[in-house]
């Protein structure tokens, strides 16, 4: 395995082939070498960190430690103290939600939000009595930034937003947000779920009170990864209760950050993969990652932009993540999805892609779309045989 | 790294230092070669399960559901569609009593319970109008099944047990609790925390509605596991909601099972790892792996249970996990431990262990407890390095 190889070995019902992978706002199927052997050597020397002070358990507590501290820096929060570590970016935004935003609140939310969003939200308006208000999504995704000021009432208290669309990649001005959330007195819970590690996070200059994000996209750590980080006024409930380690006789969770948002033993192997996968993009530099998955975002839509019947959604003049989502003629997504991978071996993902009041905004509930994903290890030859492919597909003008 | 080594190295302050480790009722540190294996295959193969159907989706979506059916069949659970996965037990013990048991309802508990299980249902208590009682434990931390129907009223709606005390390693006699829930048509929610991996566990036999486990400890897979098994009289409120990959326009975290109780990215990397240490306790044998944990834990206990000032707490007549909980004098706990592991190398686990309702009844509030937890991987050269250790710590008579 070396860090250049842009294929991977799948293992499938025919054995194992290899594919070209464009999946990676799901998942970055490809981790840098570092973090693969930092989950190997945490699975050969960890106990349970803060259980006990033997060296298995100190080992444990360290790394997890640093993890924290690197975290902290990476997206300037507010002391490793206040990252706390979930198991993906859904819980630290069920912790947010429903943890911050108090009965009856008013909040403001947007029509590009993920289900992991949504979801949490409206269970907020059905048992809460929380009032949502989405700031709507124009037909190429966009946002009106006037409108968040415009749905302000006496009684909002948050404003929940992702920082980009998992479906367009359009990148939300979320400093803009900020300054908005801050001269208003509101909390800014923020959905770094498409942006971790791929775009410069600032808490501080940005104004984010809660930074929900998740380990296994653009951040290349291992699945079962994510965190919340809280800002100094950010005041969260505690979502599941048990054992800390600290505190035995205390019948509630402890009131201590992270504590109060982490019982029960930590997924330590996962968190120390984590750690290497930040030192791993500190030393490529995020803009340089960037740079790369922008200019194979560009080569791929410069190839298929001018094909016959391919409509690629979202608005070309705005920042975008490496995201290209797209349908060809009036072809289900699904279908192309799978011959991309059946006749291409090139993996994408299609449908519904999780954000329900976007597919709506866009026109695209029931074909959904196509959507091409890139990550810093893809190659301009992958980009290339896939603008071949998409270009044939075209040609084909029908399913045969 | 072979299968028979007995001492890890483990990363301290001053370098590389091989310890002894009997902290394996916290976590197994010592995972099978096979398990460490299929986490680097994953983490080199795998898409995001249930989200796409190309190649690497379907990868991760094989392995999980291969592990859900292995799991099912570990468990004699009610299908593979019942199994859910979660963080660690915790996770799943919060989902369980929070999602299974109503409002105002009565609940029976133990003294013998982690505070994974107490402070859940002393939430339940505090916000939920929950009524609980608990079965004392005596001073050797027994308790008396007849006190189980005593405290049933007509508002009783469920039993929380844990199958064995993580201080005494005493095993609970979960069949003949199951057949009083039936008999009274309790639901009954077993914290299996310390025993999957270690005991045969039949859910159908012994009538076990909810099971808890976690993936790390006796089941030898990574951190970042665990899960929860329903039968099928069991029916649990979704706890996290958000992206599931199905039914993208339902705003309620959609009811079929796992789904309902699974949201966001699982932890696929880990689940492959659970998946081959199932494996490995099948190809060894769960009765294999208790004769050899029992042969050391009694061991032990033979050899320093007739030293001056040593107190075991528990009862060696009754069935327990292979975990022995003692202290020397009144010497603090953590004083015996750290002497343990900076003297000797050897890692045990001090002070107050998650129970305090167990600590109250065995008197050792405030000098906690020494615990030394043995797994199949441990050596009886480690063990008879430990007793001569405590053997020294005990003719030294006091610390100098």
């Amino acid at each position: 395995m070396t860090d250049t190889r842009s294929v991977f070995r799948v293992k499938s019902g025919k054995g194992d082939i290899t594919v070209i992978y464009f999946d990676n706002a799901a998942t970055t199927i490809r981790k840098p070498d570092q973090v693969i052997r930092a989950v190997v050597e945490a699975m050969q020397t960890f106990g349970n960190s803060s259980r006990g002070s033997h060296e298995g358990a100190l080992c444990a507590a360290r790394t997890i430690f640093e993890a924290r501290r690197k975290m902290d820096h990476f997206f300037h929060g507010y002391g490793a103290d206040r990252v706390v570590f979930t198991s993906n970016s859904t819980e630290a935004l069920n912790i947010a939600i429903r943890g911050a935003i108090s009965e009856h609140a008013h909040v403001i939310s947007t029509d590009l939000e993920h289900n992991s969003v949504l979801r949490p939200l409206y269970y907020m308006r059905d048992h809460e009595g929380v009032q949502v208000d989405f700031v709507a999504a124009d037909g190429k995704g966009n946002l009106d930034y006037a409108d968040f000021e415009r749905l302000i009432t006496p009684q909002t208290q948050a404003i929940v937003c992702t920082h980009a669309s998992n479906l367009t990649g359009l990148i939300v001005d979320i400093e803009r947000i900020g300054r908005i959330a801050k001269e208003h007195g509101l909390l800014l819970i923020v959905d770094a779920s498409q942006t971790a590690g791929i775009i410069p996070i600032d808490m501080k200059k940005m104004n984010v009170d809660l930074l929900c994000f998740t380990g296994h996209k653009g951040l290349m750590g291992p699945q079962g990864t994510g965190g919340l980080l809280l800002s100094d006024r950010a005041d969260v409930k505690p979502w599941k209760t048990g054992g800390t380690g600290i505190q035995s006789f205390l019948e509630t969770q402890p009131g201590e950050l992270p504590t109060r948002l982490e019982a029960g033993t930590l997924n330590g192997h996962g968190i120390a993969g984590l750690s290497a996968a930040i030192d791993f993009i500190e030393q490529i530099g995020i803009e340089t990652i960037r740079e790369k998955e922008q200019s194979l975002l560009e080569r791929f839509c410069d190839g298929i932009r001018e094909l016959p019947g391919v409509k690629i959604y979202g608005d070309p003049t705005k920042e975008r993540t490496a995201i290209a989502a797209l349908n060809i003629g009036d072809y289900d997504s699904g279908k192309v999805s799978d011959m991309l991978s059946y006749q291409y071996g090139i993996s994408t993902r299609s449908g519904a892609h999780c954000a329900p009041r976007l597919h709506r905004a866009l026109g695209t509930v029931s074909q959904g779309a196509v959507r091409f994903s890139f990550s810093y290890f893809n190659t301009e030859e992958e980009v290339d045989r896939t603008v071949e492919a998409v270009k044939e597909i075209c040609q084909e003008g029908a399913y045969r």
